[in-house]
């Protein structure tokens, strides 16, 4: 809630949305929205947990109560054409420096890959406003990403992440300072590097099971990172990142990973 | 002595060298080898650290002494053109993957820069010929290096690292799987990496003292590895890595790093 009033405050453009702390602001917003709208705790949500789709009037109180009555906020269902971030880091002295924009796919809610850069100006020239405003509003030290809905060549603002960010974990390999070096660097009071993409990137994330290491590095250009947890429905175990400059073999590569680890993912972004 | 007995065995070429396990094998090195010719401890030499130069008979025992009366090897003086590195690794069924050659420049016995992909296609071709049967030889799996000087067009093999090295660090930026993924690859009997240079790239070696990374980073594509050690004369404290596919560009950066570093480097490769 503090989040989509900090946007409307700013002048960033985010969906509508509304506090839920009791049953009658439930109805009012079921009434302001229209169905299909979108419940959420207001803390703790991630990766698509803590949120609820509703569809009709029966529904309400029974989804509140799955949320344990938690306060919530009620947001409108935006049919947006696809997703993109936006990471940035700041210094001390206030120096911005921005990362290309990158084209996000969900599935059931998580982060499925991010393909990077995503080169539109308009787009990025409003990302890059959008989170230099956020960035000086907190005084913000540090990598900061903000993710978009991308409906009709406009931005919408749907959150923010005060920290360096999945969609960025391309950025090891593709960009010539990877989003964590460029962190530590503002915190530390270092200067920033260059953010610029080094080629193309595609960042796949491992979900739920532990792929066939063999396969997927037997690929050219595959670069594959663990993060040594246990498998676990929906949970994050690693990403690959495929780097190469030609788009073509590229996306050849991605299509042949897709297949190896079982992704739902079945389009190419159409850049 | 072990180590250049093996590349004489198996044909590679190398300097001409005596075994010293007495003073009267110190002399007859000296009449064989003429002056100046180079005394090496057998074991624990790096760096330039146990090894004396020689130019006069009377220096001959005291250089002994000087080295403890350890049993050593002697070797000639070879007035090299420049020095280059071969990195490869091999796995566990006998695969074999090649990094591009690697122009090294030494001062004080310390490797001060490494320079790749250094193309020279016969050089090249000469150089994995000899680590192939290196690693044969030894059914080595990891990562192997070997040293050479270059005289005449030709390999002399000096000396090799049974592990990753200070020649291959440029990887980590500048090559599609680095040296330290490939060797963790070759032994945990995972399939082998791409080992193409990405770009050109320059590794400058931190010797000594801590420079003021805040002037460093700010030049483009550097990028700065410290390994956490505390200063002292001839220690290697850390390294640089400069990418850039303009070669004009990429030495223009390695000039002013050398200025900001105090390094004794004056030279570029010439190629």
């Amino acid at each position: 809630l503090a989040e989509k009033k900090t946007f409307v405050e700013l002048g960033i453009p985010t969906c509508q949305f509304f506090p839920v702390d009791c049953v009658n602001d439930l109805y009012h917003a079921a009434e302001s929205l229209a169905f299909p709208f979108v419940l959420k705790t207001r803390r703790l949500g991630y990766d698509g947990k803590g949120q609820i789709i509703l569809r009709e009037f029966f529904e309400l109180e029974s989804a509140w109560e799955k949320l344990n009555w938690q306060p919530c906020i009620a947001e409108n269902w935006i049919d947006f054409e696809f997703e993109v971030s936006q990471i940035a880091a700041r210094d001390h002295q206030g120096n911005i420096v921005y990362y290309p924009l990158v084209y996000n796919i969900h599935h059931e809610g998580i982060l499925r890959e991010s393909h990077a850069p995503y080169n539109n100006l308009a787009l990025m020239q409003a990302a890059r406003d959008y989170i230099k405003i956020l960035m000086e509003k907190f005084n913000y030290i540090g990598v900061l990403t903000v993710e978009f809905f991308v409906k009709n060549g406009k931005l919408i603002a749907n959150e923010m992440a005060p920290r360096v960010h999945n969609s960025g974990h391309w950025t090891i390999e593709g960009a010539v300072i990877s989003q964590f070096e460029n962190h530590m660097r503002a915190v530390a009071g270092l200067p920033l590097g260059d953010t610029q993409a080094s080629s193309n990137s595609v960042m796949i994330n491992l979900i739920g099971h532990h792929p066939d290491l063999n396969e997927l590095i037997k690929l050219p250009n595959v670069h594959c990172h663990l993060y040594g947890k246990s498998p676990a429905k929906g949970r994050k175990l690693g990403h690959l990142t495929v780097v190469n400059a030609d788009l073509e073999a590229l996306n050849k590569t991605v299509k042949k990973l897709r297949q190896l680890i079982g992704s739902p993912v079945l389009f190419e972004p159409n850049f």
